[in-house]
Order: structure tokens, then C-alpha cells, then sequence
């Protein structure tokens, strides 16, 4: 595996097989005292980040450095893309400073992909790793989902997903839709038909706006994020509207199954996608995820960068 | 010690360990060729900072860097807070990810305490570092003063320190007479009445204006920072009254006692606070306490982390 | 060598010497399977950018953590320059600190000569590197030129460089005339008038406007970055007569001596200064001259930082 742009590019062997790798590194921490591996060590990352995200970037440099790789960050507003530079020039210039890798967040669907192709033309380069593109993927985010729902329900296949809100800004629908279908789950997307990616009607999903009727036999019940920046005009439901129709209140976390978990990949808005309290209960996993998140990169790191040596 | 929030959670005997504890790190390294030791390997520390600061972020970061600590520096304006995630998520969320201390600035009063609340809530958790709230505290700031008091001084006892100026805006003040008054000296607020902390009449100091009369038999006057962003509106002096009233002139540093010394939690405005030669003055005290606030961070983050463990 | 602020002040026996230590970076890079060595280890590198540079702050940060140094990142944006204080106050703040080097970047001409009276008055303190200062100097540019030169072309002395387009704003050209007159090289400036430095008739090069008469036997065709951000009113050529003027098209690029190399410091904006396609051919030099960055700041924070010690 040289680079990590989006989970369709992945076999189900090779999903498991970093799914087998993360709960490793949770086993390898677990048992030392000293929380630092020497993996990594010469290894130099950037994060190329053309949008903020505390979350996604602060996981990947702590994997990193918990690796002992040199982590070095680039935020686009202090880069050299103000000054005129093309996305391919400052990929090949982090190329030529010695990347080994690149962590890329950008708001254009593609953009990694495209940086791949110009940073290691013949497979030879810095891997690539996808940190959320426009509404396209987030890989790393879908692995430590499916992570987190494996360790909390066991086999992680025939099992119900429902995935509920704002479908259309998501770039987290996309990931996890492709990979709990190709480890042999049913997914269910739940939201108004204006929120509701185009195209879904060739995905491998059923789309429905009602939630309750889709509570009961759910095995997980996935809440995105409302990208409310990117939400105007009058297709879109209100802020009332969409908590009253798309929140996970007190009343459906009652409906839920016993055995049933609440995901949110954050950050979230309590009160609107989620009630206060709901936030904190046993059922939701939410803190799990971002724990395994570290756990997921080190994984990606390791595969991508150091998989043909010792741990 | 598990947080380190306020001055005023602190025991007598706690504040000059932590003094101590300062200078011992000041005599490790001035005894290493190598500046750099592994008391804090494979520990994780946060900075959160929701304002900025060059002098307090990078004496944190240096202080931890020179414990081998992995150092992640977070900053409101690229964090998840832009979206709308509580102060409560995002602490939540960095304990996940793996902090072990959260080093927090922030503009309201109470914010690191309730941070504390929120991570450790039955005290396991990560350490949280108050690093300035609002015009409330700033421990660490304190406590450098009186590393440094203590140096130049000897027994910090008995003493007469004079606090000058924007004593209403300044979280410098309030750590400091805590601390100050802990261990038996005596603290004089030098402010105008519209420059003095409400409350001010139950605590344990004497106010005053008369700047002239109190410097004669003073062993520290320590110039504080006049937070003119802060200032609005006909209530507070002008640039020049304030500087004529309470800035530290050259007539005024010839008064003071020979063995007194002159201090200032920067960044110094000169030609305002302070007069431009007399911020070199050999009485002045400036850059040493600088200098002791990586030793007192060192302090802070080796008792809260490490202290079980061997230097 | 304490400081290295520009390129006027070294010998050329000293410009070699840096050189040479790059190329010696380069070999032994090339021969370690872990490429990160322990010459800085305990060194404390603080970078202070006042204006935004992903190419040269990230290559120094580079430099920094493969010798083991602890790097600190400074941007004025949040810094405490915000509040007033003054250069000299933030520089002995960081000497204060515990920096060992002192890597600056400033919009004024002649900042880092400052910096460095006022931090090491008696040549003790931090060592200052000159990152860029206003039009001033760029002496790592100039040295990574240089060392990207001489792999290419060999010995490098008795050479023909063209330096083409905004030399008026272009803190690269001094930097880049001083080092290779010094060497014994010919330099010519292709310019309109108007984009020429003031005094160049000083210099130690001729100035033309007629690039095409120049490229035959020219040895290197040095591009220069558009400083459009500063071209306003009437004296400036615009976009179009720029790049029919002074960009390197494909017909000048065939005009070029088969031995002879094109550079550009970067960002490159193509279609402008440089024809897309020749931004990519055999002859262009520039992603070499990204890769040397990184081994000429190995090279010159070796000799500042530890020339005494063994590598």
C-alpha cells in the first residue's frame, strides 16, 4: 500500500488487515510504560491542511511523534499558496524537502488524489494520505468507526448501520459507506432528500427521512455533523427542524437496542444533532472513536511507511 | 498535585516545593553539556491557547521539549471550536486523543478549573495547567516572580513588594498576591481607583496611588502591563497621565533601595510602563524572570507528571 | 562564524566551507538508513517569521529536527509583537528563553543584523540566520543556489548567470551577486529600469533589458519570483509585457546552451516566469535547489551550533 486516498481503493482483506493493526497498536501501548515507539524514527511527515480541523490534525501528529517521526505543519494560510503556487509545485517542493509522507486535508473532492499522481508518478515518493476532501472521503475516519464498532459489538459484518443527518456535506457518508458494505453490512441513510448526496441512487445503500421507524433493529446509530456554514437557502430544514426530525433526543436513545452503540465522528453540536445528555451515555462511543483515531493513523503510518520493518 | 490552577489552591509548603523544585532544574542544566533530559518521554502535553502569547506557549513548549515530552501546540483560531464544539468536547477530545496535561489559556476567569472538572472529574485524567484565565490567574507567572525574587533577595519573607499600575485587567496581580502573601510579605497595589480589581477592599493588601511615597523602602516594584486594548472610554488615564502617575521613571529607579530590584511580566511597553534605559538597569529583573519560566514550567510539568518517578 | 546575516560578510573561503559541509550533509544522509543524526541534540532553534514562508520555514524546521534540535515556531501573528513589544524586547526574550539560534525572517531590511547586536552585544547568545530581510539579503538561498551550481555544472567560477526579472524586490539577487562575484563569476541583471535596485550601478554586474541577447552563452538562467503583491502604479510592465519580456519560454529555453541550467528560487508562478512545460525539463534545476535548502541549513546551523563537536 503506498498511499491512502480513499477507502474504494482498499480490499476488505486490506480493511481488516489495518483494522487488525490498530488494535495492535492499542495492545503495544497498553503494555509500556513509556508511550513511544521508535518506528518512525527519521521519518519525516508534514500535514498539509487547507482546512482547520484540531481533531484530525492534532490525531495524526500525536500518532506520529508517539512513532517518533519528525512532524512538521502547514497550515494553507501561511503557506506559499498565497502567493500564487499550484497545489503540484508545493506538493513536489515537500517532496524535495524529504517528505516520506504527506497528511492533505483540502476542500476539493480529488485533491489528494491528484497530489499522489504528481508526488510519485511512478509509485516512487512520499505516500499520500487522505485527511478529508470536500465531500468525497475521509478514510482515516471511517477506519477508526469501524475500529470502534468491532470492539464494542464483535464481528463487524450483517450488522445495521444507520447513518443520520446532513448526508450531503459529509465526507465521512461516503468512507463509511464503503466500507461497512464491503465488510458486509447494510447501511441506511437518513435525511431529508435535499440533504441526500446526488447520485445515491446507484450506492449500495437504502435512503429513508424516517428515523424512528429505523431505530429498533439498528446495531449503530451514526450522527454526523450539521455543516450549518454550508447550508443556505431554502432547501435546506431549519436549525428546529432538523433537531425535531434528524436529533438523536432522550426518546430514541431509548428506542435503541440494548446492545446498540451512538457514533458521531465530532466535532458535535449538542442540543441540535444530539441531546446534552444523550452525548454522555454508556451506549455512545463517541470518545472511543477519536481514542482509536490515534490508533487508526498509527496504523496507516506504520502500513505506509515502515510496514517491511520491526515494530 | 494534580492540577495546577490557581496560586491559591496551593499550600505554603507547596509553593516554595515548587520554588525549590525550580532552582534544582536551573543547577541540572547548567551541570549538562546536553540540555535535554528524558523525565517526560512518552508523555503527550497540549498547549491550548484561545489568545495568544509568544513568551508563555513557547516557555511551555521549550520546558517540555527539554523533558522529551511530545508537545502539541493547539490554537482557538484553527480549532474545532470555529464549528461550535463546546470547551467541554474539546477538552474531552484531547483526553482521548491522549493528553497528559492540557496547558490552558483563556480570556474568561474560571475556564482551566472547569476544564479540570470536565477531564478528571474523579481525578484520573490528564493534568490541566491554568496558563492565564481571563483577569483572574496565572500560576506559573507567579511563581517565576518568586523564583526570581528569591535569587536576587534571599528569604522571602518580610518583604514590601509594590504591584504598579493596570492592576484591574491583569491576572498577574491576583496569582501574585496570593502567593506572595502565602509566605508573609507584604503586598501594596499602586493603581487609581478605576485601575483596581473590584473586591480589592477583602483582600490582603494596602492600595494607594501615591506611587513616589511607597518606592523608598520597597524591595521589589514589579510594573505591570497596561492592557490598552482594555481600555476604553473616559474611566482610565491617558497614555501620558498614566505614564507620569505610573510609569517607572529614571528619578523614581534612583529612589529605591540599593538592594531592590525592579520586575515586569512583559511584554514591556517602554517609554509607557517603564522608561527605555531603566528596562536595562542592572536593578532590573526583567529577563531573569523569563529565564526562570522555563525552570518553573519544568517544575510544574516534573511534579504534576513525573513526580513518582526518578529525574 | 557566530551569525549568518548576509552573504557580504563571509570569504569566499567561507562560502566554500558552507558549501562544502551541504554536500557532505548530502553524502551522509545518503548512507544512513535512519536519516536523522544527534549533531543538534539539546540545541534549542527558535523560528521567528514575520512574514509567511512555507519553502524556508519548513526547510530550516527540517534541518532542525534530522540534527535532533528542538525547534519552536514563532509567526507574528501571534506573537507578542501584537502588544507592542519591540523587536529588541522579543529577541532578548528568547535569548532569555534558552535559544541556541535564532532563524528570522523580516519585512525590513537589515532586522537580523539588529537582532543580533542586541542579543549577542559581546558575540555571546544565540546565533542569528537571516531568513529573508526586506530586499535585503537571503544569504541560505544564495548558498543553496551555489551548491545546486556547482553538482550541476562543476567548478563554479569563470561562470555566466543571468539573473531575470524583479530584481527591484528580489531579496534573492544581492545575496545571490555578492556569493557568486565573490567567487569570480559574471553576473547580469535582465531588467526593465524600473524593476532594477536602486544603486545598482555600483554593483559588480552589468544590466540589461535584452534577455534573448544573453542566453547563448550563459551557464544559468537564474528566474525571479514575481513580487506582484508590491507592483503598483504606472512604472511596473504588467502580466502580459512581464512574461513577453522576461518569462522563460519554450523558444528561450531552446536558445539555452546544452550545459546550462534554469533556477527559481520558488514559488514559481507558471505562465508568468516560466513557461508551464519548462518548469519541468531537464535543465530545470529548481526541485534540486528545494533538496539542497534542506542540506545547506543542515550546513550552516552545524557551523553556528556545533562546529566544535564531532558529527
Amino acid at each position: 500500500m503506498k498511499h491512502l486516498i480513499s477507502i474504494a481503493d482498499l480490499t476488505a482483506d486490506e480493511i481488516t488487515g489495518l483494522m487488525d493493526e490498530a488494535d495492535r497498536f492499542v495492545a503495544v501501548l497498553k503494555n509500556r510504560e513509556i508511550k513511544k515507539l521508535p518506528t518512525l524514527r527519521g521519518k519525516t511527515i508534514f500535514t498539509l491542511f487547507y482546512e482547520n480541523s484540531t481533531r484530525t490534525r492534532s490525531s495524526f501528529e500525536t500518532a506520529g511523534k508517539w512513532m517518533s517521526a519528525d512532524v512538521i505543519n502547514i497550515s494553507a494560510s501561511s503557506s506559499s499558496v498565497a502567493k500564487g503556487e499550484s497545489l503540484q509545485d508545493t506538493g513536489l517542493t515537500l517532496k524535495a524537502v524529504g517528505a516520506d509522507a504527506i497528511i492533505m486535508r483540502h476542500p476539493a473532492s480529488g485533491a489528494p488524489n491528484q497530489l499522489a499522481r504528481w508526488v510519485a508518478p511512478d509509485g516512487h515518493g512520499p505516500s499520500v494520505i487522505n485527511a478529508g476532501d470536500g465531500a468525497h472521503q475521509h478514510p482515516t475516519q471511517a477506519l477508526l468507526d469501524a475500529v470502534t464498532m468491532r470492539q464494542r459489538l464483535g464481528d463487524l459484518s450483517g450488522r445495521k448501520i444507520i447513518i443520520v443527518g446532513d448526508c450531503l456535506h459529509s465526507r465521512v457518508v461516503r468512507s463509511n459507506v464503503d466500507l461497512l458494505t464491503s465488510l458486509g453490512n447494510e447501511v441506511v441513510l437518513v435525511a431529508p432528500n435535499t440533504l441526500l448526496p446526488p447520485g445515491v441512487g446507484n450506492w449500495p445503500v437504502r435512503t429513508t427521512c424516517d428515523f424512528d421507524a429505523e431505530i429498533p433493529d439498528a446495531d449503530v446509530v451514526m450522527m454526523l455533523r450539521v455543516q450549518a456554514e454550508r447550508m443556505h437557502g431554502g432547501f435546506f430544514p431549519s436549525h428546529r427542524e432538523y433537531a425535531t426530525s434528524y436529533g438523536l433526543s432522550k426518546a430514541r436513545y431509548a428506542a435503541m437496542a440494548d446492545h446498540a452503540i451512538v457514533m458521531h465522528p465530532g466535532p458535535m453540536l449538542r442540543g441540535m444533532e444530539i441531546n446534552y445528555a444523550v452525548a454522555d451515555k454508556d451506549k455512545t462511543a463517541v470518545l472511543q472513536q477519536v481514542n482509536n483515531g490515534v490508533h487508526v493513523r498509527m496504523a496507516v503510518l506504520f502500513t505506509l511507511l515502515a510496514a517491511d520493518s520491526t515494530l
